[in-house]
């Protein structure tokens, strides 16, 4: 399971003043921990300010690679944030966080995972919208991985995240994800399946047993990522429980390390 | 999901001395916190006195159906036992548990099923011993359903469990249960599909963990009854958290009263 941690992110009530005064041990001792806990990327995102976005993101990929090896995962919409982040990153192949199918967007992202050899995290979106049902999503990560391929991006550089939508609109939203996933995973391209969790249970109240109790789900149906805060005991717990039972660590060797450092109490 | 009570079980300690001493009170009190904690059938197993079996299993449906007036799940592989358990039954259909496809078993236990018009728990399992792969095992419950309804037991009334292998001895155990959950379900026929837990987690550490993670998995799979303990909090928690993930319990009313009641804490 490829951990993206997800913490640094500015709309986190903690992050925001550390990154406005520019607090470096603060976010260092977060991306630390967070490697700590298991995560293989730090997620960095400063989206709450849409105008310092290129220096604040230039600022936090120099700030957690000072402190960990980890690679980054950039976390932007904003291509002129995107490169300033990329040009300052030194560990190692980055995650851009994220393309989409939507024209612009495709166009004005794709140079920027050439050029920086980068891996891409891909959203099942198109500008037709976010898609209604399971068909319509895999259409359109068929395209984009058309696109991506056409454009010389191997798939193990793509990570789908199939964009969950909260069961409290419509209780279907949750098997749309899944079965999206699962379609995913058929294709047997060598492409990673990842998602963001927590929209799953919005307007739902013990969000945190909702999202991990999903999580087994998803991995059970073929995703081998995710962006989580690592530091959440449960989740983790939830992770290398059905890693072993998925038979993806091999001989529980995870699981029972994991159990003889009290990890799993 | 329909649960089945597994605790009124003379292989567990606290069960054995109870039924050897006759402590009705004892008994009943087990079968009554079953039942609020959401149990909707008891199972009354003892298996371990095998010369006497057909006397106390009759007492302890006696004794149960004193108490509650949920269904019972009469477990047993005697027929004798059986008989005598089913011609005390008063609180309803029976599940009989269980029929397999040995051809001796099956055709001493179908004509139990037909004349108490009880439902049946069926085991993949055949003379040639417990199948394999999961393709194998499909075949057994394919032939097993065949039979069934050729001999009158509508599909609705069959509960087929895939029999569950520790996967301490081999990892791929774990997708072959769901795997023969997942074809079973794509029958659409509207039978039941169960299961006991315990077996999946043997030999490895934090056991109920394990349990309770994979039964999210086998649920997402189609999986729509389990035997389980019901006073265990937390396979309460993951039950009641899959069933509004997978769109179950509509509008979430089960999950928020759960909730309400603090059973989700």
């Amino acid at each position: 399971m490829i951990i993206i941690g997800e913490k640094i992110n500015t709309s986190r009530k903690a992050i925001r003043p550390a990154v406005e005064s520019k607090d470096a041990a603060a976010i260092q001792d977060i991306a630390k921990r967070q490697v700590e806990a298991g995560a293989h990327y730090i997620d960095v995102n400063c989206g709450t300010f849409p105008f310092r976005e290129p220096e604040l993101l230039e600022w936090l990929v120099n700030t957690v690679q000072e402190a960990v090896s980890q690679p980054l995962c950039i976390d932007s919409p904003n291509p002129e944030a995107l490169e300033a982040a990329l040009k300052a990153n030194k560990n190692g192949k980055p995650l851009i966080n994220s393309i989409t199918a939507e024209k612009q967007r495709y166009e004005e992202i794709v140079p920027l995972v050439k050029e920086y050899k980068a891996k891409v995290l891909a959203l099942c979106m198109s500008d037709a919208g976010m898609p209604e049902t399971s068909a319509e999503r895999l259409q359109v990560a068929e395209q984009l991985m058309a696109d991506l391929e056409r454009d010389g991006v191997a798939p193990e550089n793509v990570f789908f995240d199939p964009l969950i939508k909260p069961i409290s609109v419509d209780g279907e939203y949750g098997f749309q994800a899944l079965e999206t996933i699962a379609g995913i995973a058929a294709w047997n391209k060598g492409v990673h399946i990842t998602c963001g969790l927590s929209n799953i249970s919005f307007g739902l109240p013990h969000r945190a047993l909702l999202n991990r109790t999903f999580l087994v789900m998803a991995m059970e149906r073929g995703l081998d990522s995710a962006l989580i805060d690592p530091l959440d005991r449960e989740i983790i717990k939830s992770i290398k429980t059905a890693e072993v039972l998925l038979n993806r660590d091999a001989y529980g060797m995870e699981y029972l390390k994991a159990s003889r450092a009290g990890l799993l109490d």
